[in-house]
Parts: structure tokens; sequence; C-alpha cells
């Protein structure tokens, strides 16, 4: 193979990406270098800026592939739902089996959110990702619950990732059960 | 003052703490370093050596400051309430209002999730944070209604700090009313 086929060979652009979310995972994006992904990817360095012109280019296309990765995972989950009742329980599901909650998800997920604070831009990978989100949650409900369960899965996922006794699927079930009637009110209470 | 007096000046530590959140609050925990905190600091390097023997102590204690600081705002809010009602809408002022999720606070609660994730006894700071929390939830509410509660405000907070529309008190009061309601079950929908 020439250099010059190389140069666009697209296997070898994937494996930048690929390398550059284990470097993450390890430096975090803050000890993340052009020679450090290289030496993952084991490509040349020049095969690195060849591909992305800055870091904060490859540092962002590779937390969109984890975005987009992750979104159709938890796509693919909530289309083997027909109805609201099998939705939740996807749902409960997502949660409490820590499908989105990997340690290695949530890891890049805390270093593209504090990128993203850092480069307001980058903000844009974390509304796509919420957005497909809600979209998949939007078939079997109301954009408000969408958003609400959304951050349940958010904020139960960081939570029992690190909890001495993380939330069980009946705990769970009641919470979602809780977000998903729209006849609660408080005068029940 | 002697240098040995200097030594034990609890001014000076302290001033090492807070230099340690800001710096990592502008590099990221993997690209925090001594010297860095000793200059903004304004301290000798030595100093920074002498009150922490290691890089990982000084950061830990000073996500525990951030953590206990959280806190006791957190705390001191939710004391203002008188029942249950009150309490209900304090966390919605509070998730609103991002009292938690302000910008500085966000960007260093994802350095100390990251940092927790890659070294897990300082997941010990994030259980202390949750659990003080909780405490102040469970003045008014059950323990898995404060948990859910708990959940909502990590959840919403990270969203809103980057949503296009983050949702307005009169969403994330409805939300609230749903999660704390006893009496929702999945029959009314």
């Amino acid at each position: 193979m020439s250099s010059g086929t190389k140069r666009n060979d697209p296997e070898r652009r994937q494996r930048i990406i690929d390398a550059t979310l284990d470097v993450v995972a390890e430096h975090g994006v803050t000890g993340t270098t052009h020679r450090r992904i290289a030496a993952v990817a084991a490509v040349p360095l020049g095969s690195v800026t060849y591909y992305f012109a800055t870091l904060e280019d490859l540092i962002t296309a590779a937390f969109l592939q984890l975005a987009e990765q992750s979104s159709k995972e938890f796509a693919n989950r909530m289309a083997l739902a027909s109805d609201r009742d099998s939705a939740k329980a996807a749902i409960v599901a997502i949660i409490a089996g820590s499908i989105w909650a990997t340690p290695r998800t949530l890891l890049l997920s805390y270093e593209l959110y504090a990128f993203a604070a850092r480069h307001p831009p980058v903000a844009a990978v974390m509304r796509q990702w919420m957005s497909n989100s809600r979209m998949a949650l939007e078939r079997f409900f109301d954009p408000l619950t969408a958003r609400a369960l959304d951050a349940l899965v958010e904020g139960i996922g960081i939570h029992n990732s690190i909890d001495t006794e993380p939330l069980g699927e009946a705990a769970i079930r009641t919470i979602v059960d809780r977000v998903t009637d729209k006849n609660a009110n408080s005068e029940h209470n």
C-alpha cells in the first residue's frame, strides 16, 4: 500500500478515534496528547495530525462516537418495547443493569462533560446525546416525562456507580412508576 | 513570623486547598501539579509538599472541602423548610436556580467523579456528599424518595446546564410532585 493510500485509510482514522477514547479514559482530556494517541493507535505521529487538524477536533470526534454508540444502544433497547408498560420495564432494566452507566462510559462521560464546560461548542455533543435519548423515550412518553426519565437515567446511574447499596430493580421500578404517573399531584401526599 | 511558625499556618494550608480547586477547574485533575498549585497559592513549592504528602492527598482534601461546602449550602436551604410542601418548594428552587449546578461546582464535580473512578478510595468523598444530601432530604421524605430527589437534582442539574431550553420551575415542580407522590402507581396511566 502506498503512503498516499494509507493517508486516506478510513480504518486508520477509526483506530485513531478509538485510541483517543482509550487515552482520555486513562489520562483525562487534559492529559491527552497527539503523542499518546499515536502510541496507542500504533500510527506515526504525523498520521494523527493529518486526519485531525487540532487535538480539540480529534477529542470532539471521539466523544461524538461515544455519544452515537451509547445512543444507539439506548434506542435499540427502547425499540424492543411495544407499549408504555414494556417501555417502563426497559428503562428500569437500563438503569438497574447499568447499561449506560458502565464504568468506562461513565468515566468518559465525566471527561466529556468537563471538556464541554471548558469548550462550550463541545456541549453540542452532549445536546445531541440527550436529544437522541429523549427521542427514543418520546415514542412512549410526553416530552416532560421523557426529560424526567432521562435525568433519572443520568442521576441514578452516577449515584448507583459509587453507592455502597445501589438502588435495586424494585426501587427503580417504584421511582419510574411515579415519574411516569401523570395523575400524581401534591394533594395525594 | 519564624519559618517554623509559618509551616503550621492553617491559613496557608487553606490557601493551598483553595488554589488546588482553582487549578483543577482550569487544568483538570490530570493536569494538576504541585508546581501549578504553589504558583496559584503564592507559596513556595516545599510548602505544598509539607502540608500534603502526595498530590492525591491534596486533591482529595480539596474535593472534600467542595463536598462539605456544597452539602452545607444544600442543608441550609432545606433547613428553611418546615414541612413537606415547603421542602418540595425548596428542592424546586434548588434545581431551577442551579444552586448546586453552578458552572464551577458542576465542572469540579465532573473532575471529582472522574478522579474517583480512577482512584476508588476517593469515591468515599462522593458517598459522603450523597449521604449529606439524603440526610437533609430525609427530614421530610422517606429514604427511597430522598434518593430519587437526590438523583433528580444531579440529573436535571447536569442536563439543564447545557440544554438550549432548560427545564423551568413549573416543569421541575411537576416532576418533583410526581416523585414525591407515594400514591402513584402504574395503574393510573
